[in-house]
């Protein structure tokens, strides 16, 4: 058969197919199954300088009872009006005001914190009070009822602003989204500040506790405790050539992630380390923690100080420089990856 | 301050954030957190009676080499151009002819092959050849070389179709896409037909076997055995009032999915079963085996008969009704949910 | 210090602790914490040619109902009045007559049936009846209920002999043995024979069903399938140095052992078979099914005919060898031992 | 037949199959198989104010170096000459003087090392040193390299006992010992001490870390910690009317147990307490830390003082009562009854 024949032809059978909506595979096979990733979402930074004042000014545009929450969403250029970092992970910027209340609320969609500004916040799960400090990482578990507020100004409530992460993109994917309001604005406190990491947080248990769900029983991890164990190991001489000192947070009572959907890491660069290149199929939203330095996600560069946001899609080779002793934290989709088989790594 | 000057303040505030590619969370968050899954897939049939003939007349059009995969995709119409039946699953109808061969390659999406008719053909994975007959279940798992063949007509191989299951959207939107062309067509046979089945099918294994990963070590679950448990049950006097009776496939090395994406079930429902409205959130693709009825799925009622393929979205009620004696098989994407701890079903 | 002075001052002070119930550590340390294991079980066999009679003749010195179970215990000769085969292990060898009954129990210790000779018998297990053919491995799991009984001779009924295989000695040595006798002789029979391998048996599994306990939900593993795969495998040319063809059961629910507490195997040595040496914590007691060879356990070394039984104790080197086509059954404490990261091989 | 006749039978029977080593079963059914476990092991209480001066004796009596471990083993009294606390379990004290060593050896035995009084002294494991104080709880897992040491008395060291639990026992009884002496005395330092309770004791772990034995990888849990711990859930009103305040110690990297065969715990019985009474199959062993009560074990009852030891064997009540605030710690096999699937309570 010649060509515009078959050309011909085969149009012609598109179209009838099209009518039983039906679609030729060996059109669109390479697209369907690439070689390998090629993610929309691109290497992007939000430096805190720029967007510290916009955050500010949004507790004049709008109140934290009015906004339900009042965040500033990062959107990935990459993915324009989807309200996503990555395919799978949101990020915002949350601000609330002294004397503010963020209303309860709970959805199956997992959400971490991780602060980054400001003193005299608190974030209620499941009847538990956390005060949240500075580099502190806080989870609110998928379903369960969660608030947040600030002291008054005069009992010392500064504005405090905190990095929202959640699975909200892959839980849309999945079509799995369940959502409902807490009849009041804050739900009852039925237990006392810190009970469940004395439960769970000094490698004991409760002598009875059943492991019934993959979430960590304790909700906050604090920043004292992480930074403690990255200088000891420093001081004890570790240091990887692709990570300096890396670790991940873990649920005390399985070992694995405290959420079944993020994972989350912190780490500490020292003054000049210039780490080599990895790239891995978790795509992960980085928050400086202190320090300055510069990392290359792929073909892009960024210079990155305090508090800055940056992102590293899928499979984006990464490599982190620091200038001064740096400390990140940064969360990414690595769970699932693993749960699904489908997590790759390759160190350069 | 009055409506109008509040609306004027914001357009512009967002203007500003926008150039720092930050939107405004609470313009959207009913919509990024909904009440409830609002699934975009649509429920819908594909009646094998009118598809029949154009799957047959992809011989004509293509063939099996230059297709790489001859299949025409069963495209979800609340998804358009994107070759998917639901967010996370692919569906296609596969036609190999007698003589031909689809060259082996791999892929991290896994795939399930379901036998719709036709007798002769073959299904290779990792060096081990399995002939397809109509109802056997065949899984071809992520990055394992496989191909498929036909014997030739003076053999008796017959034209055989197929659905193939895939993960394929979930894949592309977690950005986790590899895939490789095997240097030839035929991937050589290193093992004899029934060697796996025959190491890990008699729930008995190898003894110094050790599970490194999720997938089953046995790649063909044959129609003869599944149809036997099921009217085993039958006969005992098995009835679910949702359900009829229905088994899910295991992989014997660990009691889990046979893949760590896909769910598979196989259940029969007597002439006259008026199965009561279950929701899941999982999404369920069906492939009619045997038999005939009707399936109610959200607002949707459909008529099937063998072979036809329907799906049902995320959250939708579905009832099924037999007017014959019937079987069904269908995939899910459950294990994703249930890793996720993102699964939740009800039955009314 | 002389030595005398020392010896007496030793003495002394060894009488004074020994009333307050203290010893010294260091004059056993040795024994306590051996360099290897010293085990008092010896190897032994029985011949079946010389204990088959006295089995047959235990059914005139007592009915089936008096004696609960009529089992003649092979007592290991390291380990006399104890009625143990190793520390952890329990054999004897069970007759039942036709038309006899042994009445319904339970208790916390798990057994295994291995079908020596004779047809006609069943064995129930929570309400399910599975008959017995010689070459089954049936497993009565910790705290069902369970039963024995024989066709008349009216019905075809032929005595029935098999051995039983307990951990009674650990659970002994543990402290958590706990039986119970059932009100009647039989329990009632509530399910048709077959249904719960139609439900587990075919490497599916009922969709609603959740693994709460370790323990296999087949019953039955009938010697059909066991030969089959042994068979089949040998056939496609799986001959290992040290184990000929070996399989171990699974619990289909889990991949696991079919019972906590003990391991089986079944394996294939074609005539000719001299295998390699090898050893392990885990004791282990043979039953011949098929064939004719020679065992080397440790010192000893015995000849081997279809029925006999012989026990390998801890870590004495195993050598196999096969005059005839010889299929070999055999079970070991391997679950314990594995369970608490005791498990040590050797292959020399 | 008449009962002479029956017996003289039966007498012959025995003496037939005695010499085929062959026993009859249901001559010993009832001891075999018995309705509840009836332990051998005996409550007891060691009173510290009676052992303590012994105990410093036998740093008179031997060297450590001599002894290799300097322990007064603590005998049960109903398993005379078995150097065991309970069937599974081994208790002693230790005395290490100050400049003492205890060399450096390995085994498959467990052992934790619970600090009863004194500074100064030290415990490598894994080429890492843990100082030891009072109350804390430290583990020397199987076959890991281990030895003790002290400072000199110019240092500051003092004579330092601490109770040794070992699953000796139960090693013993499975034929699974062995055991290797380190070429020096003590195994070289290559890591500072904390490293691994920086890499694991924080509810972090290092980013690459893949769990592959059921051990703890952190050697010491401060008494410090686990005192903040339970203090903290008793002012939030945590109190249980069996346990008081209860928790267990926990592996950090699974969540489960710090060895695979003795669970360890530590609870707070406020002044006044009176608890409920309890049984279980796991024997315990208890130390008392703090306090002054009384406790009642089967038909037992005991009164304890600080530093004391007492047994509590497997399915005895065990009451609880405190005069004064009294923290407990204890160990028990109660994993490998959970891993075996014996662990039954009871709550009365």
């Amino acid at each position: 058969m010649n060509a515009p024949t078959q050309h011909a032809q085969r149009s012609a059978y598109y179209e009838a197919i099209a009518r039983q909506r039906l679609t030729p595979l060996w059109e669109s096979l390479h697209n369907l199954v690439p070689k390998q990733p090629c993610p929309k979402a691109q290497p992007a930074i939000w430096k805190y300088a720029q967007v510290r004042d916009l955050v500010m000014q949004a507790g004049a545009v709008i109140s934290a009872e009015e906004a339900v929450r009042r965040v500033l969403v990062l959107e990935n250029p990459g993915l324009p009006g989807k309200s996503s970092m990555t395919p799978s992970l949101y990020a915002g910027l949350q601000l609330i005001l002294p004397g503010e209340i963020a209303p309860s609320h709970r959805h199956t969609q997992s959400a971490l914190r991780f602060i980054v500004e400001g003193q005299g916040a608190w974030t209620a799960v499941d009847g538990e009070r956390t005060t949240m400090h500075p580099g502190d990482f806080i989870i609110t578990p998928s379903w369960t009822w969660h608030d947040h507020g600030n002291r008054s100004i005069e009992e010392g409530g500064e504005p405090v602003v905190w990095l929202d992460g959640l699975d909200i993109p892959l839980v849309a994917s999945l079509d799995a989204g369940f959502a409902e309001n807490y009849p009041q604005a804050t739900q009852p406190v039925s237990r006392h500040e810190g009970d469940s990491f004395a439960r769970f947080g000094h490698n004991m248990a409760p002598v009875r506790h059943r492991v019934t769900d993959p979430t960590s029983p304790i909700f906050s991890y604090p920043y004292e405790r992480s930074r403690e164990a990255l200088d000891a190991l420093y001081r004890n001489g570790e240091l990887d050539a692709w990570d300096g000192v890396k670790l991940r947070y873990v649920n005390p009572a399985t070992g694995g992630w405290p959420m079944p959907t993020m994972a989350t890491f912190m780490q500490f660069l020292p003054a000049g380390f210039a780490g080599r290149s990895y790239q891995s199929t978790d795509a992960t939203v980085y928050c400086v923690v202190e320090g300055r330095g510069t990392v290359h996600i792929g073909e892009s560069e960024f210079a990155f100080d305090a508090h800055d946001v940056f992102v590293a899609p899928s499979w984006q080779p990464v490599r982190l420089f620091a200038s001064q002793d740096s400390v990140l934290f940064s969360y990414s989709d690595r769970p699932v990856l693993a749960a699904l088989n489908l997590l790759r790594e390759q160190r350069n």
